[in-house]
């Protein structure tokens, strides 16, 4: 029952997402996945992990040793199942956003990954299933905040040629306001790069610093042999990209990784941050003017 | 017998083209894959597919119906294991680069083919080991070409750290030579968009031009369900890429996509060539004047 229960309902999040990433609909299926992973997850084991390299932070696993399953590394101290579970109406409302600056990252945190582990333990190497919730989340609540709906396409200005680019979320807070790109991932590996360029591609048609460049990630915990967890910074290549490609104007975390925290403290001083630091600085990213 | 020589071979390729990547004993172990490669594919079957939307194109696989394994798309008027087996000593003399056109095209295409497909026989989704062996034959061939071995790292000057960048295959030609910039790649897919972004860093660190940004990929192939072959290909958004991120030199393949092969011609005029068009023009390509 709980398989196709769980399909059904991302599927359904998904179409409505697409049609409405703000709507309450799609906040309720959200809601929906969610308690049912939830419910999932209440039935598994767990494991502790060592955590090596990561000063600070515990790591536990979800385990289910009749399949011999194990999920992705998951913290200890922001990982809350029942501050979850009981808060999901305060999602649905709006009222989270209120939260203590602790219970809203909590809540954030277990919101995001107890779909992702209730799925890693019913599937096998399945990346874009977590990665398209993890979207719908964060464009779900972006949408919510900022009062708009994004698109997922730029025009592209060419004397020869009507062009459009695929991109990541774009959000156009009309005159006065800023325009966000919003790129999402599960965790950026090598990968990343990719955001940067994105962001020098929306400065160069739409000229620079038009569109602020916001990346939020779950996490760059990766889980190797012997039940070790490691945390996979390259924070001087990040310090190159931010100095040569383009300017990312905030990086936010639900599992703040502290090597690129401390990002912000030296040049270029790249901004990276807990996610629930966006509920409180919101007004000053979507202000025009640039401090 | 087969396998673990094999996989001894390969091992010989890369701690060898680690130490010189155009060493006589790093172009053997190249010659002896691929013989080794080539006599594993006579073994096999010979599958037809169905080319859609790729005009003038005809593909085949190879297949091994006890196994249920299939290989990845082999272009038929390009892959020749006969004239590769009798040419592969022009490859190790050199003598190969002054072969008729056609033959230097078959040559090429069919030496980085053979070893892909044998090992697409043996193993599962293994995108890793073509990706290295293609890497090792393309710096082999640069390195013999320009008489200069490369580098896979950069030094970024900044005021208040001391940062190396990893990249993509370098070569410095000394004064009053141009300076290459060597990304290799089995196919470009979506991940393509690094290759611009990592020249942007060049450029960033060292000038706009200083490294000229010269691409190789086999093929944009992709088979699907039902026996039937794509190429994926983008050109539009590559148009954006050059036109916003950076300007590479030249793009090479082994089996041009007619569709990348027309970006030529229109603004902003992006060069992708049959790689053997590269033994005729290198002088051109590494002269330090800019046209």
């Amino acid at each position: 029952v709980g398989v196709p229960k769980q399909r059904s309902l991302y599927k359904s999040l998904k179409n409505a997402a697409k049609l409405d990433a703000a709507s309450p609909s799609t906040t309720q299926f959200l809601v929906d996945l969610i308690k049912h992973s939830l419910g999932e997850l209440e039935k598994y084991e767990h494991q502790s992990l060592i955590a090596v390299n990561v000063p600070g932070k515990d790591y536990f696993a979800f385990l289910d040793p009749t399949k011999g399953k194990i999920s992705r590394p998951v913290s200890v101290s922001l990982f809350d199942l029942d501050l979850c579970a009981d808060r999901l109406d305060d999602f649905s409302s709006g009222a989270y956003r209120a939260l203590p600056r602790a219970s809203l990252e909590k809540l954030l945190y277990t919101m995001a990954m107890s779909f992702c582990c209730a799925n890693d333990m019913r599937t096998s190497g399945d990346k874009k299933t977590p990665a398209t919730f993890f979207e719908c989340f964060v464009a779900n609540i972006f949408s919510r905040e900022l009062g708009v709906l994004p698109t997922t396409k730029a025009e592209v200005l060419n004397l020869d040629m009507q062009a459009t680019l695929p991109t990541d979320y774009l959000f156009n807070l009309g005159p006065g306001k800023a325009k966000i790109h919003l790129p999402i991932k599960i965790s950026t590996r090598e990968r990343v790069v990719q955001v940067w360029a994105h962001q020098r591609v929306l400065d160069g048609v739409y000229g620079v610093g038009r569109f602020r460049g916001v990346l939020v990630v779950i996490t760059e915990t990766n889980l190797v042999k012997g039940g070790k967890v490691t945390e996979v910074c390259l924070p001087d290549q990040w310090k190159v990209y931010q100095m040569f490609i383009s300017q990312l104007k905030r990086i936010y975390y639900l599992d703040l990784p502290m090597k690129y925290a401390n990002l912000a403290k030296t040049y270029p001083f790249l901004q990276v941050k807990s996610f629930a630091e966006f509920f409180r600085e919101k007004d000053k990213l979507i202000s025009a003017t640039v401090e």
